[in-house]
């Protein structure tokens, strides 16, 4: 995606004033030395610097100079299960999808495709994490903003991924088992609580904090989309 | 990456040209109800037109309006060991990228830290080109192209891959054992020729031919260069 710079767009007004003027100032001589009236030169000029106007806007568009490109980023989502990453990287996604940025969802359910889950130890997380890792770099590399929602308790495979990238946004959605048990419509605690699942990162095991964080935020105290607005104020003042 | 369509174009001429017009009328009024000399307005308006373009230019800049995306597609280059796929490859991706355009080469190398390779069975290989397909449409969905060069010998997954993408364009590069050999400075048909290396598409193993490719060349009989020039036609005529 690309837009303007302000020097191309100055450029751009000098070029085309320059070739109307002196195609108006032609004009003028060409109908007597003097000119009659306004109005037969203006009408004149619609016709006249309409074809100009429209083959200088075409010869612009085949310059390179001055075209921007607008850069990308990715937007790395953190936290225990239930603290609202997912929901939080489509509000996002959608956001950002209304300013035409290409946008790509990154979650287990996205990539299952691409890297089969291998399993839950701490190795085989870092190694799944660390692919996603790489995936976001190549998209963030070709100017897809990435946004990724995994648990990803693991700093060692978070900072992996954050020098993998260019432009690296971590979001961290601080919760509690108590605070997120109330958006589990799945059975998902209950189950904890069965013992039918174990080692789960911030609930049973922990989730290692890292003070490189870029953004933070308790999710007791801030709604969705309060944190919405502040990842999307954050984004846009550092990389637009 | 965007372009202007025609409609787009013509309809901001029309645009400035009232704007343009109507702006000349008036400082024409105002100068006299008739009008002094074209040298006079000339100047003026070379001022007064200059700020009212600039500020024209900037409005269009945040319209959608006819501003249309090129399509991405994927070209998948596919042919025994030594046939010229990488360097094939590596040449349509210059080439592309001088047009602007957003490439990402896939390559066995290029996806090693994705997918490590697992093995070499039918089903291994098939499983492999699979992801890659998978990456190579998320590609293309997010407007870049992809060139990927995989031997990727047989059918099911290459049919696979064409089924996930939208634009997709299958070129083969059909070479001998005899004549790939040339190419091969690492001792690769040696490894072959001693039985360190077995199961080899297209020198011990059968190359599924599919009647669905899109571009095949015997490389006997087409240089690099004509096979190049020939993609980027096909290429150019489909989806530009």
């Amino acid at each position: 995606m690309y837009k303007d710079s302000n020097l191309r767009t100055i450029l751009k007004t000098i070029s085309w004033r320059f070739t109307a003027t002196a195609t108006t100032i032609t004009l003028v001589y060409l109908f007597t030395g003097q000119i009659r009236t306004a109005i037969e030169v203006g009408l004149l000029e619609l016709v006249a610097k309409m074809i100009i106007y429209y083959l200088h806007e075409k010869g612009w568009a085949r310059l390179k100079f001055g075209r921007v490109e607008i850069p990308a980023y990715v937007i790395w989502i953190t936290g225990m299960p239930y603290s609202g990453k997912t929901t939080l990287g489509n509000m996002l996604a959608e956001s950002l999808e209304k300013d035409q940025r290409k946008i790509q969802r990154l979650d287990s359910h996205t990539v299952r495709s691409l890297f089969p889950e291998t399993g839950f130890t701490r190795e085989e997380v870092n190694r799944h994490i660390k692919r996603v890792g790489h995936l976001a770099s190549i998209l963030e590399k070709n100017g897809i903003i990435a946004i990724a929602s995994f648990v990803s308790p693991y700093t060692e495979s978070r900072e992996f991924v954050r020098g993998l990238c260019r432009n690296f946004v971590e979001v961290h959605l601080k919760s509690t088992a108590e605070f997120a048990r109330q958006f589990d419509k799945e059975g998902f605690f209950d189950r904890i609580a069965k013992g039918e699942l174990r080692d789960v990162p911030g609930v049973d095991k922990p989730y290692e904090y890292c003070e490189k964080t870029e953004l933070s935020f308790d999710m007791r105290q801030h709604s969705l989309q309060q944190v919405h607005d502040a990842v999307l104020t954050y984004v846009k003042k550092a990389y637009n």
